[in-house]
């Protein structure tokens, strides 16, 4: 099964037709070939409750969550409080982002720092950027920027960690009917329970009568259960192997 | 009040980053001017349940649901059959569309023309465009194509029956950080509750940091709160004004 993502885009000026959200394009365009299935996108207002029940409903529904904007400084920047309205947590001051800003905006006001600094409870950074600026991560909920150029240096500097491994395959051809070795499928099965093993019958194929596709994503795991396959089958009805 | 409106934008193929959704971003641009608020925007896959209730809490959150995409001939185009089971409604063949698909459609197959005659009982013909498809309406819902040249065109020949008393909006350039004045934001805020405020940095802009927007369906409210905004910004950061 592939992972499961849900975008949410916070933000009156989408709506109201003054911006165009170019991120969850985006997010579309680079979560696919990294193997992620997006499920759901949907905008919204800056309004904590609507924000909330969306990010609730999204965490549970979706293996990962995205947001994209309203984490500035001014009053429409709702979304860190919406967040953790919507996972049950509470706003707290992060003491490395604290320090972060302390370091980088020294000379904002003291009020304008500590609401950068303030995340739900439970807060990892994401800083893999040379950016003075983290992703938050609240779980399985991601919390980007709004500034498209901004966003997509960090989600660029993080993506690769939402790579799926991909499958590695093996393939053996059988000249045989499934009847006649359906038995040794299931004791492999017995032995290697993780393994994904499917068995199609190709009548019209001269060459074999059966495809087995062995598959997992741990590439040791496999060979051993590819291994203790063939010892099972008899070795003539083997006709290839991929 | 204004009228509020909910977008329902159907299709894989934007979810999956094949195409960009140029529909939405367009309603918001055209029912803005008109007065009508877009209150969500949300990304569905093909799925008739998904969409189902999607178009149900809509029809019953919003004034208007405006969706499009997925109303073709193939088996992927399921809006139809989505929306009827969303409102609770069955499936008919409209006589008048069917009539206008004969016309123009005489030499496509029977099949094909029975689909695109499908609509949710008690569906209403919006057609006051030149071309032969009308736009679906049922309820509260208005059905477009996805196709976004056609869906401006039919949009375009319907919006009037959109229009509300239009926002009044005031745009204020400033030179300065949003930390700086995010404080005056708020103080605005409070004395104008009913004033919508938005605060949108620039970052490569040389000419100003942030564009401050403020808007108002009340003229006279607009202008007080411009005033007091005004009032208490340093004079010699504010760059502009429109």
């Amino acid at each position: 099964m592939a992972k499961t993502a849900g975008i949410v885009v916070i933000g009156n000026e989408i709506l109201s037709g003054k911006v165009v959200d170019a991120n969850s394009p985006y997010l579309c365009q680079e979560l696919r070939p990294l193997g992620v299935d997006v499920r759901r996108i949907v905008v919204l207002p800056d309004e904590v409750e609507v924000i909330a029940e969306h990010v609730a409903a999204f965490a549970s529904a979706f293996d990962y969550v995205l947001t994209t904007g309203g984490v500035g400084p001014t009053h429409d920047d709702v979304t860190i409080e919406s967040v953790a309205r919507g996972l049950g947590r509470q706003v707290v001051i992060h003491p490395e982002l604290s320090a972060l800003l302390q370091a980088h905006w020294a000379e904002r006001p003291a009020a304008v720092r500590d609401k950068m600094a303030s995340v739900p409870e439970g807060t990892q950074l994401l800083m893999e950027a040379s950016l003075p600026i983290p992703v938050l991560r609240i779980g399985n909920v991601y919390v980007f920027p709004g500034i498209p150029k901004l966003f997509r240096r960090l989600f660029d500097d993080i993506k690769e960690r939402f790579r799926e491994l991909p499958y590695h395959t093996r393939h053996v051809y059988v000249r045989a009917r499934e009847s006649t070795f359906a038995h040794h499928l299931e004791a492999v099965m017995t032995a290697f329970p993780d393994l994904m093993l499917g068995s199609y019958p190709e009548v019209d194929n001269p060459a074999y009568r059966v495809k087995l596709t062995l598959e997992s994503k741990d590439p040791a795991y496999l060979e051993r259960a590819h291994e203790h396959l063939l010892a099972l089958l008899p070795a003539d009805v083997v006709v290839d192997m991929v």
